[in-house]
């Protein structure tokens, strides 16, 4: 294990940590909160360890996948921690746990909430906690690479290890100019977020961490009743922006580069649109009783709709009171999540077509024996080491969904309580029914839970390899 | 496709079929009941149908894995069909959906009912619908492979299409001796269990249709109270028949020829033992106030844990008013079911020890890329296509567990209602919770919804692929 180059990087998560924090200590400052206070020193403290650690740069360049999972495993960790600290220090979440159980759900994109009151929260607080979910959303390694001038076989294991999806592709050859574009496109969707807010009549602060919740697919919104008391308009715009985040930012770049021909021929885009388009007509039907007009139907089913499969969470309505095929659709899409390659979470649709796919395969091969085995995708064969890596991640999925629905069943709680709030957390929905459906909270849940949804929100996001790698003994032994 | 081979198969299923209905038809003649003479015609036909249909005999004797798959699927179906005629025709159950339910409930061991009052049926009716659990729990094909003097290649893929677990063994090299053996061990363990339960005070009629129920792990009984109204001594002795038919049969015969020690150095008895102690004492703990005594919570707790791991779905207390986190145990331990090559439903212990070493193969494949990646079961390497198929296995019971909920959910039940109905089809168990917990029953649930859960039977009793290769399009191109 390179330890030197492990503590490198974390040195430089520090940092911009620190550099992420100046943000709500200037909102702070513009309406002069008392709360700003309490980031100036965790600020400081995080340059000083960072310019410290780095002080004793790393000999050994030796990097290979393993310590590309601990890394990015501990990045994520020491990010939450940290990133815990205001809450907790200026007092506005008293309890650490609850501030970590917070932090952990903002940078992972779940947008799982342990407060009742939301808009108590200083304007500080309420905009590090949206803007937690826009650093989560594509991920701050990835930022870290295509800002510094690093170099090595080591960047593409950190990429690797952060981004979703079965297989992480390069967009270009280099991993730093992949990782500036995936950027690049990020923070024009959400320039170009804000400015449509901006323009439907929001005031720039309820613009900007608003798209950074609907762009970061996170879901913590400004107001107790989430999206319920905003215009049609505004919605529209937050259903597109989370869409539009629930595609793979490759398509995007495809786009870019003018080969709309290659993007739209994305089967995984594909599939993601049919069961949007699918998953909102069923609902429609089956709600038909709950709205005035169609079009105020289509309007909240598609929003619902949307808002779950890419593991947002927005409610615009209180859907836990919709018939029980419509939450029921609803949890499939939880745990489905969109593409790979986005800023959802989930099992991602590409993962399901692969699974399809190979399940079709293994049929075919018992009824003809001796036809060749291989995987299609976008018209190319799989590696067998990808279907094989997305059968395993399948039989883990199951085992850990099980394992936390039965410690967080402790609770005594309801059975939909149990599987809706490992759902909501493990996929990083954050919204999940009945206890912790959209009119109630995480906070009922006791501490164990807790942290059992926190493990599961970082695992959830990080696509459990990595956690599971830097817990594993073996990466440990010599 | 040998289309006169299967014809020859279901020919045969059918003749012995009607051999089946002449014991319950002579339980009519004893308590001199009216509907005994529903039985006579129908055996008459099925005699007259397979005389026919045996008639010409197949000449082309080519049958592969495909043939076994089609001819145990449309075996199975055709026995469900014919077998819930009496109950039918005699108006016992005045609906053909919900005497086909029962049947198919009957055959896959799966003890679910649509009968709100069990204690109305006629002893023939009765005895005949314990009955089909003792058929069913070994199978039908095992049985005729054993008594009719067939040989050539087919009679293994039969064999291996009606056999639980991920990969079927030979006892002996000569399929029909296996078959032989296994039914052998079978009706042993049939005769002590009636033994026992003479002794313990039972009449013969009850002794024995309790002991069909028992050893096929299905779960139907003759009390509306299930077994709440039993003796302690006849409830320790059906756990204990429940208990031994969760075992794989390989390990009675290991015993029967001497070889003690390599039956008890079986990985999946040690797990399968394991998992039932823990569950036990778990559920004490949980349950301490419900019950008067130490040994009261022993004998209750561990009937409920030995019923529901083997799937059999006996209660003798009504379980759905215990603690959250004890149901949820219960739920997944249906989930999971007993050994392979035992009478039980489910996952499979051996396929979870499968499962859980491919994962940690594949992740020590990320720590050491260059290791070697095997999975050991009992000392032994398994081939890469069990993993792989248990793999398959695993995603092809997700996403049918998945569909299942979904078309159920459009009940309207609550959500512990929808997935433990499922739950309880598909896994052959039987029992769920809420409205199809022990105080309830599957009647309350619409036509299509029944028909969902038939397809989960049969599709969890044969272990998913002989009727997803029935259904297949690929099956029937030429």
């Amino acid at each position: 294990m390179n330890y030197s180059m492990i503590r490198y990087i974390l040195c430089r998560v520090l940092e911009f940590e620190a550099l992420f924090m100046s943000l709500p200590c200037l909102v702070g400052i513009i309406y002069r909160e008392k709360s700003t206070i309490f980031f100036a020193p965790i600020m400081a403290v995080c340059f000083v360890i960072s310019l410290i650690g780095r002080h004793f740069k790393p000999k050994n360049k030796v990097f290979y996948a393993k310590e590309g999972f601990v890394s990015v495993s501990l990045s994520w960790i020491i990010l939450s921690l940290v990133g815990a600290l205001p809450f907790y220090l200026s007092g506005e979440i008293p309890s650490y746990t609850d501030a970590l159980f917070e932090t952990v759900s903002g940078f992972t994109t779940t947008g799982a909430t342990i407060l009742t009151d939301v808009e108590a929260l200083s304007r500080s607080m309420q905009f590090w906690r949206c803007f937690t979910h826009w650093i989560g959303g594509m991920g701050v390694l990835v930022l870290i690479l295509a800002v510094l001038p690093l170099s090595g076989s080591y960047n593409m294991h950190l990429m690797r290890a952060e981004s979703p999806g079965p297989s992480v592709g390069k967009l270009v050859p280099r991993v730093k100019t992949t990782a500036m574009i995936l950027y690049g496109i990020y923070i024009a969707i959400t320039v170009l977020g804000t400015i449509a807010l901006l323009i439907a009549g929001l005031p720039l602060y309820d613009a900007l961490t608003l798209t950074f919740s609907a762009v970061g697919t996170g879901g913590f919104g400004l107001l107790n009743s989430s999206l319920g008391s905003y215009s049609f308009a505004v919605r529209n715009i937050l259903t597109a922006l989370m869409f539009m985040c629930g595609i793979n930012f490759q398509i995007f770049y495809l786009l870019l580069i003018r080969k709309p021909k290659e993007a739209l021929a994305s089967e995984e885009l594909r599939y993601y649109v049919g069961i949007v388009i699918i998953a909102t007509l069923l609902i429609m039907y089956d709600t038909r009783g709950f709205f005035e007009s169609i079009s105020q139907s289509f309007h909240h089913s598609l929003l619902q709709v949307t808002s779950i499969i890419t593991t947002t969470g927005f409610a615009s309505v209180n859907y836990d009171a919709w018939p029980e095929f419509s939450k029921t659709i609803l949890i499939m899409l939880s745990l489905l999540g969109a593409c790979a390659g986005s800023t959802s979470g989930g099992f991602k649709v590409s993962r399901l077509i692969i699974m399809f796919r190979s399940i079709k395969n293994e049929i075919s091969y018992v009824i003809h024996p001796r036809g060749i085995r291989k995987v299609h995708m976008d018209g190319h064969v799989l590696e067998n080491s990808v279907t094989k890596s997305v059968q395993v991640y399948a039989m883990l999925y199951v085992l850990i969904f099980i394992g936390s629905i039965l410690l967080i069943s402790l609770n005594e709680f309801d059975f939909m309580t149990n599987v809706t709030a490992v759902a909501a957390c493990f996929n990083n929905v954050g919204a999940g029914f009945s206890k912790v459906g959209p009119s109630g909270s995480f906070s009922v849940l006791s501490a164990l839970s807790k942290y059992v949804l926190i493990f599961d929100m970082l695992v959830g996001r990080l696509e459990l390899l990595p956690i599971i790698v830097l817990l594993s003994p073996r990466t440990w032994k010599k």
